[in-house]
């Protein structure tokens, strides 16, 4: 926590989801519950990778795992806050993509959250470790940023 | 079952609300989970209530609680189908608000599913049944459609 | 409304089932949503259907989806209550069963609410309605209540 | 991730909770999506605040906001299985508190999960940092672990 990174902004990341905030994401606070942001990331993340990579989460060879992930919540939101989720990939592997993510209020600047989580393919019928596909590895590939 | 009602069509909802959905929605069966439509009907209802009626949910004088709901499922819906939700009000009591919702897809004209729930508004301070405010009604009237 | 049924009691059902509240069942008025009545019946039915009746979800051969389904709110219930759900069976047909579930308190005599829902059995391969498989309606027979 | 941290076993924590999964857990793959864990944390923290700690979330003078979450995921859980969330706390300042959890099958040893999340405690009224109530700190002495 000492040291903590700055507060990122919308020119950190490389491609923008609108999210539609629910009733039923506040809690007892008012505010959407911490766990709700990472509902937010996949909702993002499967978007593009379903509709642009070709990913078919109920037929298609491979699927996706999250083997880690993590968020810091910088200010809070929910409903009936609009919402984007930014995206951007800091890693890009063989068998694994580790995403970045943030939160923004629309029209704010400044990251309401930011998170990651990191992706790892398998096959369907094994469950084994495989390589992103073709088309949904040329779907990341815009996405790549340079890592501080 | 016997004597089903005709299953709804767009004209016969006074407004329309865009839902988005999420990755979390679909179950292991790839569809939206039931429950989920109650989410979805909960989200355009209170969206319309908060920013028209005046609905403060954390601080205001009244809350709303759920005596009531059904939903008759016509066609499977999910991630990431874009839907609308249609309202309107079959009944506008004293405390009370019958509402009538359905879910489309986007271009759609026949309902995915059409549901109820009724709404009994309550005091803050005593948990006791009271008046619809003033403000929330005058948001609530132009959706009261004749039942049949 | 008029005519209402009577609020059901522990002895109206056949098998209860214990259900842990969450901190994310609760929305903004501190009690349980609407709609996370129906994920406490789901969490039942399919507990009892999976670990008894030999369904499963992922690779069997049959698929069950909700055609209908509604709930009546008596007392609001929701973290950190301990709940029990109550289950029968009120029609079990060729490919088909109506379900009746009831919400109680631990240690309450009468439903915090009380509710239904129709599956529809299909095949998973053409999701047409299907005869439920033997195993299954062996663990439903049991449940089955004469209706009133 | 190199150098990544061992599997964290039943003995590394303090206090154990159940965990009972639902239908609605399980995503399209099978298995408790990334973002349940956190909620199944919540579940377990919030009943030892509430139950030991005299936290009243409605009602009281303070309320905890989530400033930092993240979990690393071993093994795949998920809906019928039976969990246990093992809690300590590995900082308790004065108005913060830092939890780590991990989730276990019921009757496993090593984590399928672990994670970590940091409460800030603020005032109802004004929202800012406040001293962690004297009878909730007392709650959570005994589960302070020495760091590594």
């Amino acid at each position: 926590m000492s040291g903590r990174p700055r507060r990122p902004v919308r020119a950190d990341y490389r491609r923008f989801f609108p999210v539609q905030t629910r009733w039923s994401d506040n809690d007892m606070y008012g505010h959407a519950n911490n766990a709700l942001y990472y509902q937010w990331f996949d909702l993002a993340v499967n978007l593009l990778m379903i509709e642009e990579g070709g990913l078919d989460p109920m037929n298609g060879p491979v699927m996706d795992f999250v083997v880690e992930s993590g968020c810091r919540y910088h200010e809070a939101v929910g409903f009936p806050d609009e919402l984007d989720v930014g995206v951007r990939v800091s890693r890009l592997g063989t068998s694994s993509v580790r995403w970045e993510c943030a939160i923004f209020r629309r029209g704010g600047e400044q990251a309401a959250a930011d998170g990651f989580f990191v992706h790892v393919f398998v096959g369907r019928a094994d469950q084994r470790p495989t390589p992103i596909p073709e088309l949904l590895r040329a779907a990341l590939l815009p996405l790549v940023v340079a890592v501080d």
